[in-house]
């Protein structure tokens, strides 16, 4: 049950962070917003497996930050991580893919992971930990459609096994956070992103790699190629807005609470790949291949939507960049990359 | 998606059978059972943490039994374990208190011991798995009410954490078989049991313990305790059906399927106690108390049932003890455990 009291708020001025998974898309986004927000201290953790140094490089020689390789495997590690850490961030994690190709890394990462990170915050008295999950919660199963609303319960029936060990593990992380704060009086905000895009993107989203797909069609000079007639709906996030919704979660005066953290609006597949070609000014038409039978087809699914009111309500967030600008922004990224 | 295939078969007599955490209720009658079909050898593996030697004493000397100190965590011994045996049934878990108490520990039996067990069966060419899941995995939270047929979601909204954990970790153990299943072949079944109860009943299982406590008021000349107004609904299932469910499981041509493995009907509380009330020819007259407040109290739910109409289609099994019977059942048991 949400509580909310002026305790519960953790100020940015004066305090010190930790990001854990902090050489990543949201890690490095949340770490700028933090620095700029008038952080004490920042702590950037992540065991450089799938995260990489660039995405953090511009930090390293921040007066207020510190690089660290550690593992949250490692319990101990984490117990030292954690001192005198204010407010912890937990990112670190594997996705579907991951679940397909290394399911035991995968649950090992996402569950004792969460486990070692929980144990870590509340035995140093740790003031919040914002706790990184997932519209997988929902699942990708038959059925799930409508508004995802956080109530909206786990729909597995006809999904693959990988997405289900995800969203699953997502779940059980919520809840280690849920029982650390009934046992032990932890405080934490689950904030359960949509798909992430962004400046530094990274290439192990399936769904937010789609747009960086496309461009590499439209800009080699070929018509992009959009799944079935181009109506599904999707639901991103732009990743300046996922930071800002992090960094509220810290100052707000809830705790024990889940709220979904999605863009301004939806997006059709079709509309996505008019705002490439629209960024590069192409007249090219989009085609629709036919499908590949038996190939894995990673979607955040069907006609839905996610709402995001209950974050406005509980930690007075709310998304502020378009589909449109969020999509511009990635490819002037993804275009200085080249240069 | 389910197979129906001959090959999918694995017939009782003349083959080896191996039943991990086999020293509890369900275990030990289907270990007799499966003997009584004429099963060529069988091993009774438990670590004895939960599992009482009691359950399985009377099999100690039976020339076809081998029983088996082991440990589920420890892949290396389920790979021994696992040797020459054609069919596992994996019933080793921890259940909603163990997941209040020792999460930890909870987490990696039902989570870690599954993927070992699932590793042993594919490497050793066992040929089929029966998985012991529950109907936890469609979550006990609110707005949870009608038929829980398989393809019901998981509701957590409202659950206690710990019961959201045991819930998550068996749909978890339900895609490592699948995954497994579609990587390497494995042949498995997913029976979801209901609450079981019967003879040889352990402590561990908060509802079929309900049974039990009211006997025991009951025989002490009190009046039965019945919560709210005794109406709610709850799904039980006889053990001896469980174990015969089992075996159709094994001897069915389907594989990679889950089922509802449920009674011949449900039960409402106030039920129950009569049934109690009627063994023990006592006229006395149930008390509802005052909720305790703040007191966890654990539950099947409100007012649905568990149809098993799949059972009876994929695996041809069907409940046929009544909850009256199986109530005398129970007691009958009970009350020679005192003499």
């Amino acid at each position: 049950m949400p509580t909310h009291t002026p305790n519960n708020r953790l100020a940015i001025r004066g305090h010190r962070f930790l990001i854990i998974g902090a050489a990543s898309l949201v890690g490095s986004h949340t770490a700028d917003l933090l620095l700029a927000e008038g952080a004490k201290e920042l702590v950037l953790l992540d065991n450089f497996a799938f995260g990489a140094m660039q995405a953090i490089a511009h930090l390293q020689d921040h007066p207020k930050v510190r690089i660290l390789k550690a593992d949250i495997m490692q319990l101990h590690e984490l117990l030292d991580a954690t001192q005198q850490i204010d407010g912890v961030l937990h990112l670190a994690a594997y996705m579907t893919l991951g679940f397909d190709q290394s399911p035991w890394a995968a649950l090992d990462v996402n569950i004792r992971g969460a486990q070692n990170v929980v144990e870590a915050c509340r035995r140093n008295g740790v003031k919040k930990l914002v706790f990184a999950s997932s519209n997988a919660v929902y699942g990708y199963g038959n059925g799930i459609k409508g508004e995802l609303t956080e109530t909206t319960p786990f729909h597995s029936e006809g999904a693959p096994p990988a997405a289900i060990l995800y969203g699953a593990s997502k779940i059980i992380g919520e809840q280690l956070c849920r029982q650390v704060h009934q046992k032990h009086g932890l405080n934490y905000v689950v904030v359960r992103y949509s798909t992430v895009y962004g400046e530094r993107q990274h290439y192990r989203a399936a769904n937010a790699l789609y747009i960086m797909s496309t461009y590499d069609q439209v800009r080699a000079g070929k018509a992009p190629t959009l799944p079935g007639d181009g109506s599904e709906t999707k639901h991103f996030v732009y990743v300046g807005d996922v930071a800002r919704a992090n960094i509220a979660a810290f100052q707000s005066d809830a705790s024990d609470v889940a709220v979904n953290v999605s863009g301004v609006d939806t997006v059709t597949t079709r509309e996505i790949v008019q705002h490439v070609l629209d960024y590069c000014d192409s007249k090219l038409v989009p085609i629709s291949p036919p499908e590949e039978p038996g190939k894995v087809r990673l979607t955040s699914g069907g006609a839905f939507s996610i709402p995001h009111a209950l974050a406005g309500q509980e930690i007075q967030w709310q998304p502020s960049v378009s589909m449109q600008e969020g999509v511009k922004r990635l490819l002037q990224w993804r275009q200085a990359q080249d240069h």
